[in-house]
């Protein structure tokens, strides 16, 4: 392959930052992750990132020149380059685009993060020809990428498509938004362990989970303790999945959907929360639509494909700089 | 002007046909309407509809040729001509487009009357110029029509923005689409009547709502009691205001619109509903996006946008039989 052919995609997220070389055929081919919040101020993180550009060219001990550099981020605004202040990284807003641009001669883009995972599935993924779909990332909270007649969904202002803030429950759950009742309080790795807690105080069943303290439980532990069979930790995820199909009923009838296409690390609890989910989405699904929308787990690993969404915005980017 | 300059929009409601004469502007330069509830049997209909053509036709003694019919109805499938069994039509399933051809020669396009309003305000309205917005029709029910990017949208199946059967309350009222908790159970005519009937049951205080049936009341019934000073009728739009603008917050984060355009009978009761609608959206609104959805009312009088929205659909639906 020429140097030309390749594209670097990056997915900055609130644990760990995973760069991918990425070819003209939307391959992945080589792959590299790092700590992001072992970095605490912003000079760190761009040393360590720019070292890991550096390191992630270097093939063969040739070190290839590709074409430029998609970043992927939560609250990234994708005109103007910046990561406004989000929840989950520590650095306040920052022009991550100017900031790399001194050290790294090349075209660089931003895009939010559940729009790259869109995009990736929309380019390489399994929305492929897809006109219409959603992408739902499950993670500490809920993001979601929409693709509407073929294109990205951003809205008036860039917060299009911020399904997570969808409200549920009036009155419902205090959101990191400040807002009460929102779909991410009871749908994403910190809505598990909510509802976890809920449980115990609600029911009388014993359970392994009434060993933990609010600050350390994790979905993962609650995972565990389903696979156990321990029945609050089984009824966690079944509450949960209750919730995101009723949720997901809404997204069906606001987008009328080919497919939700899910992703993040909470679909790692399988049929636990998928069952569940379906179940309830075929109960509250309109019916019209019943039978129509395909919900189903992404084929990528965890952070490629907004890695692949990411670098493929870099010819669009182009496009823009010439607007 | 030529006769080739005109076009007709027809909007056909539970109640009244609308039919109106629609020069290049986007003027309405004639219109009329009739009773749809009279008509039982479809021929009925239909040969009054053809009546009412010929009649709208007639501008000073001379019978214009209009270039097309575009026509709004409930539950209409765009590319089939199909109305397709509407809750508050008598006639089942039927292809209105084929009905009225056997004797109209005219080019006929059918569409959605959520998705013709929304034509018609991005077309002649307070939307022109719009990227992205969400039309509202607050009447039996609720209905929208959404435009993304500057399209319709439509969705896989037809059935995109169709907001009403957003769920807003877990296990709330039961909607006509079999489910429950669709905002429209709320927010709309006859969610203001079951409001009203939901607080004499709570509430003590003496109003002349309690001497209603509710297979009487209507939601003009509560507009002029609220108009009186009626605790209880005040409060029914209070409480249908703060659902809504919920709902329109989650909308607000759903497609990020510029304006979100409010229509229909239920608009009528102006601050009353209007006043708590922009309360609870601004208490609810994410941050991100407080002060940047704009809410108004339409410009247009009833069924006036659906109508030009229909008739602007004649150019499209040339293109779409050369498909």
């Amino acid at each position: 392959l020429k140097d030309s052919e390749y594209k670097i995609g990056i997915d900055i997220g609130g644990t760990n930052t995973s760069l991918g070389l990425v070819d003209t055929n939307g391959r992945c081919v080589k792959k590299m992750d790092f700590s992001t919040s072992a970095n605490k101020n912003i000079e760190e993180f761009i040393s360590k990132l720019v070292a890991s550009i550096h390191e992630i060219c270097m093939i063969d001990a040739h070190e290839v020149q590709p074409v430029g550099i998609g970043i992927a981020a939560p609250a990234a605004q994708y005109r103007a380059g910046l990561i406004q202040n989000p929840a989950n990284l520590l650095w306040g807003t920052i022009n991550i685009a100017d900031l790399l641009k001194r050290q790294v001669d090349l075209p660089i883009t931003v895009i939010n993060d559940s729009n790259a995972v869109a995009l990736g599935e929309l380019k390489y993924g399994l929305a492929r020809g897809m006109k219409n779909f959603v992408a739902i990332t499950l993670g500490t909270g809920l993001g979601a990428g929409v693709v509407v007649n073929g294109e990205l969904v951003n809205g008036a202002n860039g917060f299009a498509g911020e399904l997570g803030h969808i409200i549920v429950e009036p009155n419902g759950r205090k959101c990191g938004c400040k807002r009460r009742g929102c779909v991410e309080t009871y749908v994403s790795a910190t809505g598990v362990c909510r509802t976890a807690f809920e449980l115990m105080a609600n029911e009388l069943d014993p359970s392994k989970l009434r060993g933990w303290t609010y600050s350390n439980l994790t979905a993962k532990a609650v995972y565990d303790l389903a696979v156990e069979g321990d029945t609050l930790a089984r009824k966690t995820f079944e509450i949960t999945g209750e919730i995101f199909g009723k949720m997901l009923a809404s997204t069906a009838v606001s987008f009328d959907p080919e497919a939700i296409i899910l992703s993040g690390g909470l679909v790692h609890a399988g049929e636990f929360l998928l069952k569940p989910t379906l179940k309830s989405f075929n109960e509250n699904v309109i019916g019209s639509l019943r039978g129509k929308v395909a919900i189903f787990p992404s084929q990528f690993s965890d952070s490629e494909a907004a890695i692949l969404g990411a670098s493929s915005m870099i010819d669009i980017a182009e496009a823009v700089s010439t607007e």
